[in-house]
């Protein structure tokens, strides 16, 4: 059944069930003409992102429950990355009056998965039609007693990152080989991955990935990083964290623009950059340097940060910041300078 | 210049500046990953809406500058109809990479002007490519100790609106007949409508508008409630309203909205409906009669609420909430039911 054959008000009014939110902090939720939410003794932090189809996704390759997960895990680690807790969402969807209310439904699925993950509330946004594809718009509103800036980092601080990097940009560069979607999704009662072995879906997906000489354990953390990433809770971090900003266009721009508000250099060691293993393998197998992906891969959502260098703190070291106004990669004893102009024709001979 | 030729990073870095705003409310602005805002001893209001080319507007129509006062006021109308002030604004815009510099321009004067007229701040959002024609939106956070829901009519209480119903609608039906655009903006400084009765481009409007019987100080109220709608400030009606919604798909389906959520009926009398000498005396020169654009044309947003009988009020008495779950219109000692589903045929033979 297509949208068109549904109605708008319709389609609010069953969207306005399966959201309502019996929370303590909102007093109106979704279907009058604001939200209202008690008060809240905190500093507020608002974020917005927008997602275009064409632009920003390919429903060729990503799912509609995987593009409402993505939606929200975006914008929850902008809320991560200052320090603060995500807790009220807004959305505005734009699709096709030819959309099947199938996709509708599975994209809704994404974002209520997503918001168990993170507990969060829909507390409002639009529903319309659009002429032609999709247009996604989300703002969430979190909070937060101490937000952490880009701007805090001190000379002499160290760097520090949460997980693995580059595991997304290979998992992208494994669609755009692949060329279709993957039935990766979460489980609803327990969020962890759903394996799908089983899945007939997932045999002939195998066996496309033997013609490259790759498994479903090689590949399944890259594709999942990539399709269903999740936000990195800086809860632990935000007492000693003197700047922090969330790696959604690669490491090294991300740590440029910190660098820039804070008007401090950096110098990063290789050594130090953390890779998964099925990141080496897999990039191996698409000919791509794994750590070129590590560097100037997106769409991690791990978090960058910095503290004094005397803080004990559970994350990967990966650098210092320094005096210079510029990022210096050390590798294997050689040094090169990043410039953030450049990144696009970045490339590491490791 | 089209955006294309100059990026989206540097885009970002004019329109941080422009609205960039010394708040006593705004700890960090745009350019982090979120805003952050000082903790506020009110209720938090919220709201979004969505306006996507060739759905909600026609550039063909409405001028950038127009589309971007109309944004913000509309997002702000439902900030009053909730009983609260505005305060701060998180913007997505997806634009195509063809487009005209000065189109995003003098889109964002629209947004500016209504930003200063309401004193709303701009402290996030995206800008981002399409592929096709322009999407765009917005977040409205507002506050309020006391805030008004639809819910609250009673029976016996009289039901109010702020002012002249229908202008809007019968300003988009000239707009249909004129098929172009009225270069009709504010003045920057007093907010006052530029006349511009000098300008070459009214000299050639008036032509068109004298074939059709009509001057320009006919119309120019008309065009001036559809293109550039001012939303009604709540404060004064705060304190007594029991109910209140804004009208913005016409009185008649949004008195009903109130009604439902408030489980009452209403009685209304056309006699008192307020009409503008401008709206009788042009819409009968278009054919149609100027109760029905007043009754069932959207988009004046004007305030429509309700309060207990005894209570003066400086607003417009058009009715009395009932106990019948129906809305009776009254005209010339005759009564009429009005249900929501069938106001699309909806006729006044007045």
């Amino acid at each position: 059944m297509k949208l068109s054959q549904i109605g708008e008000l319709s389609l609010l009014e069953q969207i306005r069930k399966r959201f309502e939110e019996h929370s303590r902090h909102i007093i109106v939720g979704i279907g009058d003409d604001a939200a209202v939410l008690k008060p809240v003794d905190k500093n507020l932090l608002l974020t917005a992102d927008m997602m275009v189809e064409g632009v920003h996704f390919d429903l060729n390759f990503i799912t509609p429950y995987q593009l409402g997960f993505k939606l929200i895990s975006v914008n929850v680690s902008d809320i991560y990355a200052m320090g603060g807790k995500p807790g009220f969402l807004l959305l505005n969807i734009a699709m096709s009056k030819n959309t099947e209310k199938e996709v509708l439904d599975r994209f809704l699925d994404g974002i209520h998965g997503a918001m168990k993950l993170y507990t969060v509330s829909l507390v409002g946004g639009d529903l319309s039609s659009s002429n032609k594809g999709m247009t996604l718009s989300a703002t969430l509103i979190g909070y937060t007693k101490r937000y952490i800036k880009r701007s805090g980092a001190k000379i002499g601080n160290r760097i520090y990152v949460t997980g693995n990097l580059g595991d997304s940009a290979c998992g992208l560069e494994l669609l755009k080989k692949i060329r279709r979607t993957v039935p990766l999704q979460r489980n609803r009662s327990t969020f962890n991955v759903q394996r799908l072995t089983e899945n007939s879906e997932i045999l002939t997906f195998n066996s496309k990935l033997s013609e490259l000489g790759l498994s479903w354990n090689d590949v399944e953390p890259l594709l999942r990083r990539h399709l269903l990433p999740e936000a990195r809770d800086s809860k632990e971090f935000v007492r000693n964290a003197t700047s922090m900003i969330d790696i959604s266009d690669g490491l090294l721009i991300d740590l440029s623009r910190l660098c820039d508000e804070s008007k401090v250099g950096a110098r990063i060691y290789i050594k130090n950059i953390p890779m998964s293993s099925e990141l080496k393998k897999t990039a191996s197998y698409l000919g791509i340097p794994p750590i070129k992906l590590a560097l100037s891969g997106g769409e991690d959502y791990e978090l960058l940060f910095t503290t004094p260098a005397e803080k004990k703190v559970k994350a990967i070291y990966i650098g210092d910041i320094t005096e210079s106004e510029k990022i210096i990669i050390h590798t294997l004893g050689r040094k090169k300078t990043f410039s953030a102009e450049g990144y696009q024709h970045f490339d590491v001979q490791g």
